[in-house]
């Protein structure tokens, strides 16, 4: 606490939402409800009052907001931020005399005892409140002291109005804050539009779009497949890298450390001779194909996620360009990447520890500006965990000073502190555990830990049932029933959800070896023919999620889960509403792929808004089918064979 | 963090122990172990060290210590802070090159891969490190990096020496540290002298100790009680305000409003024209009466806590020449002084608001600063939440720059935001919640939030189970074993313990009122005449139990409680050890002062390095007593007209 003055008696503390104290910036979307708590308090037994003062990075002036007091010394108030960028957020807290002596006042009055120098009193605070204000308002509390000061005689005017609303409100509006207590550090808010909350990711492979089996797709391919992925209810496309692709150590079928000649290798393996990151596989077509691709997916309401994957093919340009870049060997080579226990030996990694580093910094800047320039909006970034922190925090704040509403996903499969740091320093969006958390305790228990934690503040998850490089247990092993119990658990649980969707789409999931998480035939490494007009009962139920989500508030955030008891421990079942409570959503979902489960749920139904005592209607959203419940607990049944889920929709 | 280059990888977060994000410091005593640990990591898969630094404020150099691994990107380290003054430490961490090498060369090793390659890298490790040493230094690691370049001949020596301790230890101490990271704030640990942990209060009201029944004592009545207390094992004598005492609205017996001639009136209403905060009252002596009784006491063991009430009777010296620093009314009165729901009319607070508060600040501290020569060494504070926490924060830092072996004593019974405060600004110890703590179950949620919560590293409890102003209803109803059974809790639980003495020796309980928690006839009102001479069975247990706690080192802090399991919640369990857990000690005590309790206990064996497989000997250090014991869980019982509490010292 600043002391600047020995007047000063109010302590702020312990607010919330910080991030270290203060380090790292809140995040939040346009419209998302910011709740400030601190404690507050003065020495002594005099009344203390608090403001929250915010304002965006645009603003001249702080808007001040009364904060209300929760007990236990605690306080809270609650602003909506209604732009993106920077918001900033402190605290001021005082001493009220007049509200002191308003409620010293009314004890003696109620215990009958004598106030006449009481009023006198509050005369010399309407006097002195006079004194800072001028015209009506100075008149107004010049006549409050003539009342007060003629207590003696006519005491019960006085009295009714030293204890009325008007006095009260205008003594808060006009009346002196004595010494107050500026919280000493700003805090901060970043805002950011609804997507970095509430975003339905599609993920697929441009050059398997051909209509011709064995023909590499091209940007034109893909064009034709945008009516499809948005009616499915996607709003982003995300295509791994779309660059050149090396030569040497091209990888083959299966992850073979040599290919046959044609293959086409991993997209990863960025860079040859036609090209670094800021090139376009001739394969593909070219950059005037990929602009129109961007623009027709925008305008029909796709965004295109670009895969920025920081690292070369031994063919890329900068090997020869920057060799200062890379990390050489006594015998002229660099070592190949790893992400332990995968290998890449088609790829180099950057040598960040490079006297260099400020030119590279601005090179791989550069490369974002680039596509950001064709219309790119959104990244989705290659292990980012395998580069500093210190890269990803200046390159992010740098974009974001531009263009505010790009987004940064965060691809680190690591250990918490890393993938925690990397939300913290910026990235908009990170992918998660959700993957490998199979049970009802697990779910229950990461859920809590992302969205009732710190963690909330900073950390918006992502979930992917699977994706190019995973392939978990539970999708190899149960088939078609284990597809739609995961999307529909990321799709209900997240409001971020993504999917690798063509293989789920046709339900392929066979792994490349017993006990590995890898796909076989993985399209990392060849071009694969889909057939994009096959109706499948797990396209139809993606289809039907999305719009659920388009359709309901409460399902467009992921902070507003609460699970809900039951008997079975084979169900995952929460309640989601949106702030108003207006949209009410309960989810059921079974988690066994094999067998048909039956249990009791229990409704929060006082949370809910629901009246206990009245029937409510269901509406499940998943199949149009409506039930009428009474009380808290009820009796679901859910079968693989058919859709083991409930989303219902709950009306009174 | 501080990015002064982008080839910094480090990173440094979740430091502990710090409060508020290092804005007040760690407390700690000469010799309490501080341990240290944070969340040290880099990016990527190299390995990363990390080194805890740390000096006294005396000190110009950092002494360094190597962290140590923990798992999930934790770290620690530990110190011992040797002498009393602010310590410093900050955390050091960066990507080992050369640690990252052996690691990966051991595996390439290990898989019988061909190593020839890391050989030639290790080479050029060595002879970097190599130009950055002289001498002997220099010429081992040239030695070294010769081994390395004839690896390929030579696998098997060079390859023992990689993976060698010698190696390892060489280049841990003389290797390169590649751009390491300094977390970006200092932290601070205020250490102090072992009185601050570990003391034991006696309170007296010195008017009360003459000889003749009605005398008013003197500071050479005092005199002569020095052997009984310090026989008592008593190092603190604590007294309330010596000053003279104020006639204008002087209270009279029990609290009452007016008081009779020739009544004493509260010590605690300061000042009269016979003085102010720097006078004595001439009933209890002179100046050098007082000096002379602290000085005799300090020799015996004894040091003299004085009151710190910063507050005036109408009569104050202060009221006439200082009028600016109390808050006057429209009538020309000022407001007496209030701590809810208790009313002081024979005093008035300062007013802390006044435009003369700099005036007012030095004038305060010149009061602590003149009994300080006059060998004054500990203050207890009343009410020190009804003054400005700046202020104390103030006060307190300027003490004890001139004299760091001062104690604050903080006598705050407010809210729990309120009490934290005043321990984070500088008090040494605070009156606490334990008076009101009855149940097992109170006492050990309440010694897990006091021990186990942050509040560790900055609250130093100081457990009173009564104070001239309360007098708990326990003590009322429960009579001398409730008495013993409360002091035994005070001075195991809490290693700063103290008591209303005279009251508590002898047995007095009865309550002003039934519902009231003040004493009949207080002394705060009138003298009393004890009989210093007898002997009772609770001066026995208190005198036992100060013996106890003088022997055993595991009492002298309240940090390493454990409570212990059993099957009677009745009975307070726990054990304590000293940090080598040479001194094993654990403590039973029935809460019940009415019925024989008995049960089963368990105990932590292994945490208490006792071997489970064979018996252990048990010393009630209490009776003298001596049992032998078999497993974990042993059978207890505790009668309340004995002493319903074992404290065993554990032997195997």
């Amino acid at each position: 606490m600043q002391q600047v003055s020995g007047k000063e008696r109010a302590i702020i503390e312990h607010i919330t939402p910080q991030i270290d104290g203060g380090k790292y910036p809140v995040k939040r979307i346009v419209g998302e409800k910011v709740k400030v708590q601190a404690d507050v308090f003065g020495d002594g037994h005099d009344v203390v009052k608090a403001l929250l003062l915010f304002k965006h990075e645009d603003d001249k002036n702080f808007t001040e907001i009364p904060m209300k007091f929760l007990g236990n010394d605690r306080w809270e108030a609650c602003f909506i931020p209604e732009k993106t960028g920077m918001y900033e957020y402190t605290l001021k807290g005082w001493i009220d005399h007049f509200a002191t002596w308003q409620h010293g006042l009314q004890k003696k009055y109620e215990a009958g005892q004598d106030v006449s120098l009481e009023l006198l009193i509050g005369a010399e605070i309407a006097e002195s409140a006079a004194k800072f204000n001028t015209g009506e308002v100075a008149k107004t509390l010049k006549k409050y002291a003539e009342i007060f000061r003629k207590g003696k005689e006519n005491t019960i005017e006085a009295i009714t109005l030293a204890l009325s609303k008007d006095l009260s409100d205008n003594m808060a509006a006009f009346g002196e804050k004595a010494n107050p207590v500026t919280y000493e550090e700003s805090l901060f808010i970043h805002v950011e539009y609804k997507k970095a909350l509430f975003s339905t990711w599609y993920e697929l492979f441009p050059r398997s779009t051909s209509e011709t089996p064995g023909k590499h797709g091209t940007f034109q391919d893909c064009e034709r497949l945008i009516p499809r992925i948005v009616e499915m209810g996607f709003d982003v496309l995300y295509l791994p890298p779309i660059h050149p692709i090396g030569v040497n150590f091209r990888k083959g079928k299966n992850n073979n450390v040599t290919s046959q000649p044609g293959e086409p290798g991993s997209p990863w393996a960025i860079g040859s001779h036609e090209g670094g990151h800021k090139a376009i596989n001739p394969d593909l077509g070219t950059m005037k194909d990929f602009e129109s691709f961007v623009k027709k997916a925008k305008d029909a309401g796709l965004d295109i996620a670009m895969d920025l994957a920081l690292q070369c093919s031994p063919d890329h340009p900068y090997v020869k360009e920057h060799p200062q870049w890379f990390k050489w060997r006594p015998d002229g080579t660099v070592q190949y990447a790893e992400n332990p226990p995968k290998k890449y030996q088609d790829v180099l990694p950057i040598y960040f520890e490079t006297d260099d580093w400020e030119n590279l910094w601005k090179e791989l800047k550069s490369i974002v500006d680039f596509w950001i320039s064709k219309g790119v909006t959104i990244f989705r970034v290659d292990n980012p965990h395998t580069k500093p922190f210190g890269f990803w925090e200046w390159l992010i704040k740098e974009v974001k000073k531009k263009t505010p509403d790009t987004i940064f996903l965060s691809e680190a499969f690591t250990r918490p502190r890393i993938m925690e740091r990397l939300a913290k320093i910026g990235f908009t969006q990170s992918y998660t555990y959700f993957t490998w958390r199979n049970t009802q305790q697990e779910i229950i228990q990461y859920l809590t830990e992302l969205t009732k934690t710190e963690m909330r503040d900073y950390f918006r998850p992502n979930f992917w049932p699977n994706t190019p490089d995973i392939l978990p247990p539970v999708l190899q092993q149960g088939g078609e029933p284990a597809h739609i119990i995961r999307v529909l658990l990321a799709g209900t649980l997240s409001s971020n959800y993504g999917l690798y969707g063509p293989v789920y789409e046709f339900n392929i999931a066979a792994p490349v070896a017993h006990g590995k998480e890898e796909y076989l035939d993985s399209e990392k490494y060849e071009i694969k023919h889909w057939d994009w007009n096959k109706q499948t009962k797990i396209r139809y139920v993606i289809t039907r999620l999305n719009k659920i989500r388009k359709e309901n508030a409460a399902l467009q955030t992921t902070w507003n889960i609460t699970f809900a008891e039951t008997d079975n421990n084979q169900f995952v079942c929460f309640v989601k509403t949106d702030e108003d409570k207006k949209n009410k959503i309960l989810v059921v979902i079974s988690m066994d792929a094999m067998y048909q489960q039956s249990g009791w749920v229990k409704l929060p139904l006082v949370e809910l808004g629901i009246n206990p005592e009245l029937p409510y209607r269901l509406y499940d959203l998943m199949d149009d089918r409506q039930y009428t419940w009474h009380h808290e607990w009820n009796y679901v049944e859910l079968r693989p064979e058919k859709i083991p889920a409930h989303i219902f929709r709950i009306e009174q």
